[in-house]
């Protein structure tokens, strides 16, 4: 079916908004962009709360603890709390806490990502190496090669490799998170995002600084945020929502939308502020159709 | 047709050599293995040299230049010069300079991987930045992203991204090749191996090191190296063969024996000394059969 127009259409948005309970919104591209706060958010999000309607932000962004992201929302003035925050890092500290349950010693997680992964897994008292190390910010050397190889530079605990947003990704992690995969670690990611939004336009996302692990052990990661349903779960699980009153927010259909879509949440709603077209949607042979769609967030005031 | 096993076969090894004026060998797997010499290497280019043969070493190896290249056989003692090597690296410069001509200045070569390919470029007198520079080993700023959102931190004569293997690889170059490719710059990889063979297990390749480009990015590189036919065109080029009179002598089925087949050369020949294993060439569906095969090469000596 053919997506809503709702910009200007202000009974189409009182009907949309009257459907649901609860509201997943994506981030970045949603509400800003980069550090541009766009016009019309911060009143949305007041109205919505307004009438009652419960708010998720949903975050693929891994570098980012839910305490650092909800310190972006205070810079950008609007109120948020940390509960209502659900990151990709902090889905995946849970997932491997609570689904994967490794035996200890042996649940180790090598990190390839920021102090967002690390502080997430430590909510959930999971144990990890690699990350933001400072002694792993360095070249590989020689004898590098043959300490992992033969496994001295290892750590015989780690059961899990968990690929984010790493922005010191170097060969010397690359290869001591594969030879880990090489003996038997569980391999997860963050997200699988190729491109992160930044200054207006795009850079190497989380997919893509994982890649070089995926080429070479050739196989792909579970992946826990968006569009994985191991994150709808997540979300689900923490604040049991009836998913045909839920709607998703998001600027991307191959993730934002896809993710509501297969999560048979009550609806989409796709906003034109970020990366997708709605020439991807309006196409008569688009795979990935929001229920709705607005120019931007802000004109759901109407 | 079932490949034929010469190993202690000294008839059936005469007749092989005798279809042959030129053999191209892969080197890593097939004469040694990293610093470790197979018994008998030595003596096999020995006897095929006495015969007449001509000799070329083809390696996707894109660290190292031809004259490098060289230097590793002086130390293994294998008798050698640098116009019988024929690298990734060199094929790639070839490329760009005889092939792609790109108009100066439009033609600077944005390089992600070692000294190798900058001499191999410089060689051909081709112009290039990335690289090695000093000024690139080092973590992304905030304000990077700035700087190349908006083009200030890119050169704008660069036409060509060159991926191969890095091993100072870093978010920053990855960003700024993104974005070369984002402007329009060719795409080209040295090779497209997804490991590299070292202390007797495998590091993550050329391949997997210029995934996060193809992830970002959303499209290969033209790859130069083994089994791409543009590597096999320069060889050709160079060495003026009748391909039915040249046999490739490789241990990797999807690239050496491929590129020999690709090639519609008269013959291969895998050793079992290095990646691929004989099941996977003797399996009745295999996707890649040798001609013939031997355990090690020295066994070509009868």
């Amino acid at each position: 079916m053919a997506p809503k127009f709702l910009t200007g259409d202000k009974a189409g948005i009182d009907d949309f908004l009257n459907k649901f309970d609860v509201f997943l919104f994506d981030c970045d591209g949603v509400l800003w962009s980069g550090d541009h706060l766009f016009e019309g958010t911060k009143e949305t999000i007041e109205m919505l709360r307004s009438k009652g309607k419960q708010l998720v932000f949903v975050t693929n962004n891994s570098t980012k603890s839910r305490a650092d992201y909800k310190k972006k929302f205070d810079s950008m003035g609007i109120p948020c709390k940390v509960e209502e925050v659900f990151g990709s890092a902090y889905s995946a500290a849970i997932y491997i806490a609570r689904i994967l349950k490794l035996e200890a010693p042996k649940n180790k997680v090598f990190v390839l990502g920021e102090s967002g992964i690390e502080a997430e897994l430590a909510s959930e008292n999971v144990p990890y190496c690699g990350g933001t190390d400072p002694n792993l910010r360095r070249e590989m050397k020689p004898e590098d090669f043959t300490n992992i190889a033969n496994g001295s530079a290892l750590d015989p605990d780690v059961g899990v490799v968990l690929a984010g947003l790493d922005f010191n990704v170097n060969y010397l992690k690359l290869s001591m998170a594969y030879h880990y995969l090489r003996r038997g670690a569980v391999f997860l990611a963050t997200n699988t995002d190729s491109t992160l939004p930044n200054s207006h336009t795009l850079f190497p996302g989380a997919g893509s600084v994982g890649a070089p692990l995926v080429k070479a052990w050739g196989k792909e990661p579970l992946a826990l945020g968006k569009p994985s349903q191991a994150m709808m779960d997540a979300v689900e699980g923490k604040f049991q929502f009836d998913r045909s009153r839920v709607c998703m927010i998001g600027d991307r259909l191959n993730t934002d939308i896809q993710f509501g879509i297969e999560g048979k949440l009550g609806g989409t709603l796709a906003v034109l502020t970020g990366v997708s077209k709605k020439e991807e949607f309006l196409a008569e042979d688009a795979p990935v159709v929001p229920s709705a769609y607005v120019n931007k967030l802000g004109d759901l005031l109407g």
